[in-house]
């Protein structure tokens, strides 16, 4: 109880520090108490700080992590301290009406299944809790380590949903616009679902060539040539049968609408973060008759999700650890937000060890 | 093929008249002529003329008609000459890329499907050509008369769409905006397919009441309250499983995003007529992770489609009739078509008789 | 502690009766005790006095109650000790691995959400024990009676899920097979989701009155005709889009099987009870290539489900009422079992008083 | 008209063998006669043979060809004559009921997409008619031969179908029963669609060693091990998300059903030859409870398929190529069907040059 613990913090609305914090020590009965051992930083974290949101002054960050289960509640199965652990990125409760309805990550209300760092303390401190322990973690293979397994917590279920949500017909065509973090595993995710044709779009030369590496066919520069033209003339005319937005942005938005052929559909997995509207464009939508469908989604979290993404760990057929680009021990975090805010060095995911 | 006939025509860009033509006197090999017994003017027939395309001059409006097969094409089975049939609004060819991806109405290119008063010659004439004959006639049953059957063309089919895009769960909540005549059928279609509580947005006095008999639990007027607001409040601060837009504009279609649950869906079914884009309000749709899926559709078409129309006519399921509100002779086309323009007199539909 | 209460039990294997049993006092964390007030006699029940297992001697049997929170575990949300509530009849945890992949009816192993009367005691005692109190229990509006709600328990939920199992297209065809009290609440749901043609199969004259009070177009009485071929007469030779199983009988799903078209459902609710192998018919299920789907599904059970039954009596989109065809007191309990089991009196379902 | 050519027949019924048919020169508004370059023989050509129909009498067998488009129908669009095209091996008028409710393997009545080789002549002849051919047929990408493309038409297509109805999650995992050729490419469409673990069961070593090849992470031999224990077994006791049954036989399919997750899907894609009923094993299927549907398919055809089949063998995504185990000259067909119908050699699939 009097023992403390560093954690990494909003300190005052639009900053980051590290901060003493006492080592939680009480699990609640559905929840456990996590000694952190690996964890990656994420685009979001720097979303969530740049709101400068006054509730969350001394909030710890993060949400990506593995770790050992330090404590653990009287009512969690399936478990024991000491196991070696995945932590679901979105933590729902799995018995509010939205989580019943089959949307978790709305837990309560929208977006609410992100409790890390937001209702919550996140994974950026030396231990952390973990709500609802039972559904949101996974004992990790002894085979995988903490460097691939971390990717299981979010950038995995993330950028496959995105693929998912996409409807991709088997040997169909689709467009990834932008190739972040996300943007890349929704490239493999295309990639793993079954699409005949990956096109990817970007321009920055590193996550041009990482993307080639995650299973694109074609990269698309959109400094060099108009996205929509392009993507149209590799397509003979006819748009591709899906369109994943990772980028949150309105040209990115409007561009999927506009590369997709009428009956087919765009994922949104980007954060929108500017602007009172998103402006679908009226014509290449077919006035609200071209069965285009937009569907969004947030990774929707839990330990069965997370069990098959280390299955793909385990058995190959993914590997993330091209995303990691830069390594840095917890006490360089401050290092490390500042170049992910900056994407200095051509950062892409930062690892972060304890 | 020196018999004339009269037909409706768009005269010069934006304007209609009375014209005189040849009669039709060669199905083809997939076709048909039809003789028009029956027929509807519909609010798209409107907005065609609004639009002012050269390329329409002398084409003949109208896409919903009841007939008789004058002639058939030597490769069409199933029907035979005299039959009374039910023509498909729309009448894809169901061979080409689009039709055998599942998107008939998208025919060859998006909004394709659309072929009557666009790409040829519509229904408001004596006779007019139906192509694919076999996949876009179906005979009607004894029992049905014209004036119910000739719904099943694009009302009811558009209308039920609409419901059925929704997702509606069993029992769930959906709120319809704006009362027209597919929105009325909207309001028919969400009771059809299991709405446990069904809230129309409307104003009109008439189209309220009407509202009501085909289903609506509540009718919000959106005169007097705010009708976000209100469907707020009549769930419980929940919001909707689902909405339906049936206008085709900006402020309804906003509504509908924030009326919607997180994982709600929001269905498509106005024509938008304005604007380079529509807005999708950033906050309420989750910041791109709010899960609300935005669907658009057009009527899908097809013999099979009506066919379960005319069996929910037979079996008193839905009835459309109270949709007419006027019923006009052929030759009263000019009036009808301006007081459809005006909405004069409370029009809803008014039904043509040849 | 000390106090004792009535609860009815399987006294020794193959026998019920009534016992003295503790009340049960404590909720534990995520659970909590109900005074019971309705209850409904299931023919589950039957069947698992018949199984005559060991293990479940003393158990107390039935799954379907209304009754008063009396007790409320400390991490429970959303009630308080005091509410009328609907219990659901399958209690999942909803955080094991087959709850998180969308199947709690199997929660944790097969058939694992039975836990009434199964791997704990059941609704039939004046207080009873509910697990994962805040998914399982829902609050019911006060103008829906006790009477009618404890049909949101179970057979409305089952009933609707074999509807929608059954994948009915908007104005389809479907036969449903039995018209006992979960066959004719399939019978209401098929209508609900929008069939344009509901053929019930039943030859009991009461139950064959019930079926038309519930919504089925026609009924055939399989002593009179064979139900094979008269469904194939009324469906001019095509058969049925979909057939429901409401006995779990080889003859009964096998006639599902021949009934339904190629591409069509079959969409089971019966409990099998007898035999190693339930037979497809080889041909009419097109050698295993006629796209004939065979689903089931086991009531999903949960509070949101729940609430969205309550809705249905609320607007009165169904009324189960009808289904109640005798009533008895606690006390009389044994009378009610004997009658369910031998079907006595054209008995449907009994409702408890408590 | 006088031409003459040689096509490979049902002689008598249960024999085949060569005879001298006239080439076909009307190819009909809608059709196409098509000069045959490269085909591929099918385990279905010998069963067809079995059954011993006398209608059979002088049809031409086959319906897996590569060919050049000899004569084209006058309304057919998007081909021209010279044309290289794959076609359909089904080849469903996708204008009849069963074809716009979405199931053109269906075409007109049970399994009546299939038409070569059954209700008109095969394509085993230097020349063959095509029904519909607009719909039925695509053109090849010069980079793409004959011998890579022949495997869109059927086996891909199949396969990939038997995946894709088997609803794998991502990451999920797979059993796949039996490898001969529609087993080696389900299991390559297993891979396809994301699956995390694919299990084969198979016993003969070359089809072991293909199956390892095609994507296979486990090949079980049922010879040596029990496969049902053993897969369970391989997945921890909890059974495969989904089972693929590629024989068309009681045990493989009973195997399916017990290895089968609750939850699960068992797909089907073998065409079952015996019995007059196949058996589902009542317990492991949850007494009609367990939520394991069982879905079936036939190759859905259709010129869209197809050129998503073409993609995949264009980007590399599926190589069918060591499918074929054995290439024959036309004239010795004869010696071919006895291999196929022996198996003799491990022959896969012989491919046939014209």
């Amino acid at each position: 109880m009097n023992e403390t613990m560093k954690a990494f913090v909003h300190t005052v609305p639009g900053q980051v520090g590290f901060t003493e914090k006492s080592v939680p020590d009480n699990p609640g009965t559905n929840g456990a108490i996590i000694k952190t051992r690996t964890a990656l930083l994420c685009t979001s974290d720097i979303h969530a700080v740049d709101r400068k949101v006054e509730a969350l002054r001394n909030t710890t960050l993060g949400h990506e992590a593995v770790g050992i289960v330090h404590k653990l509640g009287s009512q969690v199965k399936g478990l024991k301290e000491g196991d070696r652990v995945a932590v679901s990125a979105t933590t729902p409760c799995f018995r509010c009406e939205n989580c019943l309805r089959g949307f978790p990550s709305q837990c309560q209300r929208m977006l609410g299944g992100v409790k890390f760092g937001n209702s919550k303390d996140g994974v950026l401190a030396e231990y952390f809790h973990v709500n609802d322990a039972e559904a949101n973690l996974v004992p990790i293979q002894a085979t995988i380590p903490d460097e691939a397994a971390v990717y299981a917590t979010d950038m995995m279920p993330t950028g496959i949903m995105g693929a998912s949500n996409a409807g991709i017909p088997a040997g169909g065509t689709v467009a990834v616009f932008a190739q972040g973090p996300v943007g890349l595993m929704a490239t493999a995710g295309a990639r793993l679902l079954g699409a005949g044709l990956v096109i990817a779009v970007e321009s920055i030369p590193k996550r041009k060539a990482l993307s080639k590496q995650f299973g694109a066919d074609r990269v698309v520069d959109f400094i060099e040539v108009d996205p929509v033209k392009e993507i149209l003339r590799l397509t003979e005319g006819k748009g591709v049968d899906s369109a994943i937005e990772s980028l949150g942005a309105q040209n990115t938005f409007e561009a999927c609408v506009k590369v997709t052929r009428p009956g087919g559909t765009v994922s949104v997995i980007g954060y929108f973060t500017k602007g009172e509207y998103i402006g679908i464009p009226r014509a290449e939508w077919g006035f609200g008759m071209g069965e285009k469908t937009i569907r969004t989604g947030l990774c929707p979290g839990g330990k069965e999700l997370m069990r098959r993404m280390l299955r793909l760990l385990e058995t190959g057929r993914v590997d993330p650890s091209p995303l990691t680009t830069h390594v840095f021990e917890f006490s360089e975090l401050d290092r490390a937000f500042r170049m992910m805010k900056t994407k200095a060095d051509d950062i892409i995911k930062p690892l972060i060890r304890f």
